[in-house]
């Protein structure tokens, strides 16, 4: 497991011996689980600094680095989520607790823009409340994983305006782009929003430092956000993505699976909506049929 | 690799999907170490995700506890470096960074208490300039790896008082219980200290709530400080710790090894000094022959 440098026997013996007597340090702790949190942990963490031969001044970079983390992080800025979702830790955690079943949709990051307490608006309604961007109608159903409708499912969704930008990104305290609906007897939803543009990650701190080293890009690709809850199924936090987007093998945060990206399509101006809205230019629709797997 | 959780194929091909394409995203990195480090430390921290099946209320409170350590850390307290020592990944880094080497003596932690531009003393001299604690004569040689005595190298010695607390930790601005010194033609070097006493890290803060929890003990084991540097030769950051002292096995931050622990033999009231220093009580005395790598 070690790197590719050879390592004397007498060097590997004190490196795992090392390790040894770390993980022998928690053998008093009273809690199971974080025991096995922090041994592995330590193994994970010693094998890290063993394969690649960590100098001593990375070491020190690496302080340094998690110390400005540390301090740009406050009530309105979460510098270690965005860590951790640039390495892909958040949705690798939520991959681990949103297990493949059968058919169910594919669950992605929550993201840090979700608001409790939205407006609800009935189906067909407007959810922009005035967020500029191309109107884009949303339609689907949500049925169970044996594709039984699931009536009086409740939505939440929300999104960026064109500009990239939520609603709680502004100082005015505006609601926009966002609110939540029930689907209908059968199961079927529809709304308005904004056809989904691509923002950039805040990227002026260590985070946005570390990507640009790396050679990596701080744009999301376009995504529109669910949160899909009913009685007896397990709650759905996702996105719908755009097919087309240059970004989806780039995505900062690493949100993107094939399952949710969907086509929008663009109507020519003039073309008669779903339910008779009288929209002057471009608009564009999508469908988005969701899959709840059980509690 | 994974746990002891049964998980699905297609569970576990969604989870290595991620890994590698987050893996790829270091793709245009053009530092090949930087790249190798990031691919490295992905590939860890993916596999100590899915090892454990991390819960999002896990992930929350690791997320809550780095926060904190990043709140704790300023100019005068450095809780991140308190977090690598308590894992043991400071302790590895200094392994990793003196590889064995023959005889040469083992070096451990560098610790947060050294000071630059420390008084200077002659062979036989007071290092303690006024600490508190029982007199304590140390000597010894400094040879190479093939026993050839070093000439003229800097010693630089540094420890706590018997109340645990090391100068720079007393607001009055005094300098004491550490100095630098230089071995002689032969080289020889003897000087006077304190015997070393055990004392806490910092441990009001996150990690000392980690140790707590953990079943860990915040204490170090009792030791005094060395580095030692002569030209050509690798520097040596070392201690010597006390034989018979309860906290070898429990040290808090991992920096014992068993060739650095020496007896310090006690000395009855009234035994004449090496160097004729009249002592009133009692006093002890310890040997540290130190062999330095080249380098």
């Amino acid at each position: 497991m070690t790197g590719a440098k050879q390592i004397s026997t007498e060097q590997e013996t004190r490196e795992q011996a090392l390790v040894d007597r770390v993980l022998r340090s928690f053998a008093n702790c009273e809690s199971a689980r974080l025991k096995q949190l922090m041994e592995s942990l330590v193994r994970h963490l010693h094998q890290f600094l063993r394969d690649v031969r960590l100098t001593e001044e990375e070491w020190k970079k690496g302080i340094e680095f998690l110390t400005e983390v540390g301090h740009l992080t406050h009530d309105k800025r979460q510098e270690f989520i965005l860590l951790s979702d640039t390495l892909g830790a958040s949705m690798q955690t939520v991959s681990i607790n949103n297990e493949a079943y059968g058919n169910a949709t594919e669950a992605t990051v929550f993201g840090p823009f979700f608001v409790e307490g939205t407006p609800e608006v009935h189906a067909g309604g407007d959810i922009s409340f005035g967020a500029t961007g191309q109107p884009c109608w949303v339609e689907g159903t949500v049925t169970d994983t044996d594709g039984k409708p699931v009536a009086g499912a409740r939505i939440e969704v929300w999104e960026a305006d064109e500009d990239g930008f939520y609603d709680v990104q502004y100082d005015d305290g505006r609601t926009a782009a966002r609110a939540h609906l029930f689907t209908d007897g059968e199961g079927n939803y529809s709304f308005w929003g904004v056809t989904p543009t691509p923002y950039p990650i805040p990227h002026d701190g260590p985070v946005g430092k570390m990507l640009e080293a790396t050679g990596r890009s701080p744009m999301r690709a376009s995504h529109l956000h669910f949160m899909v809850s009913a009685p007896a199924c397990r709650t759905l936090v996702t996105h719908i993505f755009v097919r087309g987007d240059d970004l989806l093998e780039s995505d900062a945060v690493f949100g993107v699976k094939d399952s949710l990206v969907k086509d929008f399509v663009e109507q020519p101006a003039g073309t008669p909506t779903p339910n008779g809205r009288v929209i002057e230019g471009r608009w564009a629709r999508t469908r988005f049929d969701i899959v709840l797997a059980p509690e």
